[in-house]
């Protein structure tokens, strides 16, 4: 499959992933760039339906959560590297902001390196972004220890859908020539024309008794209450786990 | 290209990349997955000779800085957003530590993506880690906004080099089944042995007369001093940037 045609798959065929092409898949997902090759991530694997049914609410009840074959929760981690330090007598100073910054990229440059090499082996992946919405429950659940976060969760399958593409944003949105070229009220106008103008979101308009799109994403979506909110959780997490 | 054979290249033809054939690619790699399809990140191209070099010593003047024929700055964006919002009479909460975290997960899906599709199309790339250690630097000589953030650095070029590929852990330091497996003192030898083991890493221990390998990492490359330094900056960078 080509990247461009990708898409996001949420429903997955009665069918497992083998071990074998999963380790295979994480094994080659590994090439991505590390912070001086130290890797500072690991993965952990949910097959169990008991587990995957305590990990749901957490992902807010998501059906992808439970009815994928795998779920694969990919964590920042420096207490791996940290223990190995303490054993060879050096002194780890990974405690700490910058740390947590380094190992949250390697975990992401890793988790979409996995992502495309699964849906290039055929197989449907998810992203839920609801990962740092919960992160202590998801920390005691995994029995995620000091110096390691959860960061992102893929649900991952065969395909039991095929999705129309979602829109995107011009890229002249998205790229700027040699320094940020701040928005004009007429290029915001130009860049979500497009977006505006779809059927489907029309429709998330009207159901949801809005005057525009954007009070969809701000009153519906993705609240400042709820965004402040989980940041007080967010920082919390990091405090517990030893990054802050 | 086989993702599992890529290598990060530092050295460049001087061959210029087409604008034709980064604008596809960044097109493409839009498709990764990204947060209720919002989008929270821009790309600042850098191709002048004389920004380079500004921005050379922001990244402690690493070569290929100032050798490759573009250089990208990925930045996570909530400025573009919001201002769409502001735009539409909708009140956007995105002024807070989440909100940052999300844009920066959709930015470094955004870069790996980018990466994984430049490599394929025959070019070379490096991953310039170094941004996140001097964001107020790059914030300014890229004039970014509040609710801007740089979060990854990568140049581009056709390769001139053919690196031996680097080690990586065995899989089985990484994958944790169903839940977090912390490693007990025989685990780490084990997973460590290898990287040891390599004449090169042998070769830092005896250059930087160090005990162990771990040492040249805490007291040579990743210093706590530098990190804790590091990490005030950061902090200061988005309470600058609005996100704290």
């Amino acid at each position: 499959m080509n990247f461009k045609d990708r898409k996001t798959i949420r429903k997955y065929q009665q069918r497992d992933v083998s071990e074998e092409l999963l380790n295979q898949l994480l094994t080659d997902a590994m090439r991505a760039a590390t912070m001086g090759n130290i890797q500072l991530y690991s993965v952990v694997v949910t097959r169990d339906e008991e587990r995957k049914r305590q990990l749901a609410p957490l992902h807010f009840n998501q059906p992808m959560a439970t009815e994928a074959p795998v779920v694969l929760t990919f964590c920042a981690d420096f207490n791996r590297f940290t223990q190995w330090c303490e054993q060879r007598k050096a002194d780890p100073g990974y405690d700490n902001f910058l740390s947590f910054i380094n190992a949250a990229s390697d975990t992401l440059l890793f988790t979409q390196a996995f992502c495309t090499l699964a849906e290039e082996a055929g197989l449907g992946t998810c992203y839920l972004g609801t990962t740092v919405y919960n992160p202590l429950g998801i920390i005691d659940l995994l029995q995620l220890p000091r110096l390691t976060f959860p960061i992102a969760t893929i649900t991952v399958g065969y395909p039991d859908e095929d999705p129309a593409q979602t829109d995107r944003l011009p890229l002249t949105a998205i790229v700027h020539n040699e320094h940020y070229h701040n928005y004009t009220p007429a290029d915001i106008d130009i860049h979500y024309i497009y977006k505006e103008s779809l059927e489907e979101n029309k429709h998330f308009v009207e159901v949801n008794q809005k005057e525009t799109l954007a009070q969809v994403f701000t009153d519906c979506r993705y609240t400042r209450r709820d965004n402040e909110a989980m940041s007080e959780g967010m920082l919390a997490a990091l405090k517990k786990q030893g990054f802050l």
